[in-house]
């Protein structure tokens, strides 16, 4: 993923499912093949083959054929991108109450100084 | 938004579009009416309104009429616990990664002691 742009619009979409999010927790104990993500999952192994494909479109997984067995595992710059794009967000703002913060501290001051 | 579950599905679907990021990017500098959110975007008010309709049905932003306007702001705790579960599954495959490494390593140095 690091040479192609990173799709947030793809990235987040991802992770609006709570399926896909729990095979994503999955994914962090381990790489898992199919069946293994599909386990736990009250769902077809077609739909569940459906989620993947959709975390692979996006890059957060990468999938490789071992055998006869589909092996999908995390590809941390794409979900890295997602989390820096909130954190730079929240940054921000809380930059911005800060300085809003010292400003009514200084007015507040200077009420008490000049009553 | 605090006494309510935060829905991680809606909040991550309202990311899930580059006019709701780009929203909410202005927001962080402070709250802003619908008409000047609209501003910078090529599209008409009235898709900007169902866009932070999005943006308010999973909380992330809060709206409030003051006169005739209607003043967006970012509300803090729905965005921040989407980062929060990003950040989660990144610690855990990092550390996952750690360990390993740390495997790795000491059946290298053990090679190196009993060649």
């Amino acid at each position: 993923m690091l040479d192609q742009v990173i799709d947030l619009d793809r990235t987040f979409h991802a992770l609006a499912d709570r399926s896909r999010r729990s095979m994503l927790e999955r994914l962090t104990l381990g790489p898992a093949s199919v069946s293994e993500l599909a386990r736990p999952l009250a769902m077809s192994l077609a739909a569940v083959v459906q989620h993947v494909q959709v975390l692979e479109a996006c890059g957060v997984v990468k999938t490789a054929k071992v055998g006869r067995t589909r092996v999908c595992r995390i590809e941390p710059a794409t979900i890295t991108a997602a989390e820096q794009w909130i954190t730079d967000r929240r940054q921000a703002w809380e930059s911005r109450l800060d300085r809003l913060g010292d400003v009514l501290n200084e007015e507040a001051a200077s009420q008490k100084e000049n009553p």
